[in-house]
């Protein structure tokens, strides 16, 4: 029998009509004579509650403490499926994150699966039930509860995929699937019937926030098929697998932006071994993330160090950075919190030339102002001036003629 | 060093303020250079918005996802606890049920504590840590999350004390102490300095809800002090304990009431073997729950057999009941829910005759008719019209001579 997995997100469990809803669609595939198991997020604003609620107690929550809070929302939305699925005459029942197996290392609000001890959910679904797993959560081999971070319960549902050998993994979102640009920015944007994982975790990382990134790792390591659709139509979806025929995906598969960015400039280094570390260690200790980094050649032994970091890590980044750069003898350290971000995407770009030159002077002609590059071997990378992503984004759209449907 | 275990109730910890206010009580606690193990109910209402959620998604809630959905709400609070202790600069953890090894039976919504593995509690505490444990809940050998019922936390707390032989368990709820007949009905009742745990179980069975009746069972199996007061005064309380002195145990402790009281009366039945059980055992296959039982003396072989069931059982006990007093042969079988009840308690009353007198006479007095009496060693109980019982307890208070300070 077919095992699928189905994941559904905080806006399609958001009220108890809607959870009842989706149990419908759960029983659609139950009656097609699978094996199913459902991993539910927690109902619309209530991560966003409960931590406003424990903002209330302390500015300063611990985060042990913040993860076994928020962990309760999606025990809630699990066991609410459950009783809906068994009002409906469906044997189902709900498990916690801890009750699923779900194993984790002990970094709380970010904690990463080790494994899936999945024994009690193998037994469940051989009993017949249809097992609503609690997403975004996991347990330490302390048994101390911990949360996967924005977007765990995408993670938990491939993890749990992978674990029990699903046929697909399944998640369902109030969005219909992965586009060639945010629809909401881009009108004329298409829908991807499918998309190579690799692709994907280049979208998923550079902006196209639908699925969580750690999630199309995951699937690419297992090779677990994932289904981008919405809960709320019967439309098809989006499939993300690693075989995506040679011809669709020589091409630029979709343009991906982010907001949220803010880009810090050391001027004037001295070019010797060692800087790079002197500064980015003492950031990586602070707990912030870096994205882009750039090094310009060095002119008489002096360069240009420039990365950018998240708009809410800024203030602290610079506090971090300032009196390190000085100390390098740096001549001058500057934050900019006003950039963003455009990247397209396609592993059709892969020892293709071309696709840079055209790229560049679509935003050239823009008038667009390109201050860094970054590429992988299937992404390039502009960063600009925040007011001019949108521009962008539509002028990339056009140049890589991806309005026509595929 | 001493270590004391305390239960806050929902009321004390109803929004973010309460919180921090009895997070500084058990800082204080502690301060002292106690141990100090902390069992948390929900928030105010939580426990009933929660039961509402599930009913919006079915009207039979399955039992097993019921206790998972209630038992977010105790660790909602216990997280929030150990985070405003946290925030005071004191060590501190919440721990689930499941966490602090409350195993139970699997009988959902009302399960039993089956045994305390309290080794990770024990641990916590050793590091220095106040040890918030949800109350209200508790795990199955098999891993699943069972509640306890209503006043669950009551016996979490005591059951939590007599594991880690703590020196005394302190329940803080929103009155301050057990009285001599509740407050609210007889404005001179006096607070109780302390009570014998039997008295405190009549007390607590027969409707002063003060303390659930397992809590009290358990403090007196395991022979723990149990401290009923306050959280948001500094007064005493009240002690309930297995030493209370002689001569203050020799009269009647309190006077409690109970308005939730119907009767059924199964007339003329034809007295032979079998005939109690022909009606009890389907009653408790039903899962009804059967109070006070009375059966007269049989006249010509002929008897009339009356008991008593919560107001909201009634109408399914008469539909067990009827076919089966038909079928024995009774003349007929009559309900009445409006009823109450009325007790006086007290160790003093064993063996010493002139209570029940002087009780019936007190009622008397009054013109209130007493329809059933059912008595044990320590107590008497009047079962009269609901419309009666606030005049029956004043009277009662006054008989017994309640309203004067120990």
């Amino acid at each position: 029998m077919a095992l699928i997995v189905q994941k559904y997100g905080g806006s399609s469990v958001a009220d108890a009509e809607r959870i009842k809803s989706v149990a419908r669609r759960i029983a659609q595939a139950k009656a097609k004579g699978e094996q199913v198991v459902v991993v539910a997020s927690a109902m619309g604003d209530t991560t966003d509650e409960l931590i406003k609620l424990a903002y209330q107690v302390t500015q300063q929550p611990s985060e042990r403490e913040l993860d076994v809070l928020l962990s309760t929302g999606e025990i809630v939305s699990s066991t609410l499926l459950a009783m809906a699925l068994k009002s409906m005459g469906y044997e189902a029942l709900s498990l916690t994150g801890a009750q699923a197996g779900i194993q984790t290392d002990a970094t709380y609000s970010r904690a990463r699966i080790l494994k899936v001890e999945s024994e009690r959910v193998v037994i469940e679904l051989d009993k017949g039930n249809i097992v609503i797993v609690a997403g975004f959560q996991g347990i330490t081999d302390e048994m101390d509860i911990t949360t996967l971070g924005r977007g765990g319960s995408d993670v938990t549902a491939v993890a749990l995929a992978a674990s029990l050998g699903a046929e697909v993994c399944q998640l369902y979102t109030d969005v219909d699937g992965v586009y060639t640009a945010d629809p909401h920015l881009v009108p004329e944007a298409q829908k991807l019937a499918e998309i190579g994982y690799d692709e994907m975790l280049e979208m998923a990382s550079y902006g196209a926030g639908v699925v969580h990134p750690r999630a199309v790792e995951l699937g690419e390591l297992f090779n677990i098929p994932i289904l981008v659709a919405s809960s709320f139509t019967q439309n098809p979806g989006t499939l993300i697998h690693g075989g995506a025929s040679m011809e669709v995906r020589n091409k630029v598969r979709g343009i991906a932006h982010d907001l949220d960015v803010a880009k810090i400039m050391v001027v004037g280094v001295p070019d010797r071994p060692g800087i790079s570390a002197a500064i980015f260690q003492p950031l990586a200790r602070a707990g912030i993330s870096i994205d882009t980094i750039v090094q310009n050649a060095s002119i008489n032994n002096i360069t240009d160090l420039t990365f950018t970091v998240a708009k809410s890590n800024l203030a602290r980044a610079m506090e971090v950075v300032e009196p390190i750069a000085k100390s390098i003898g740096a001549r001058e350290c500057v934050g900019n919190s006003r950039m963003g971000k455009v990247s397209i995407i396609g592993t059709g770009m892969q020892n293709t030339p071309g696709y840079a030159a055209r790229m560049f002077g679509a935003l050239s002609e823009q008038g667009i102002n390109i201050q860094l590059i970054t590429t992988s071997e299937i992404r390039i990378t502009c960063i600009i001036n925040d007011t001019e992503v949108k521009d962008a984004v539509h002028a990339l759209h056009r140049a890589f003629e991806l309005e026509t449907p595929e």
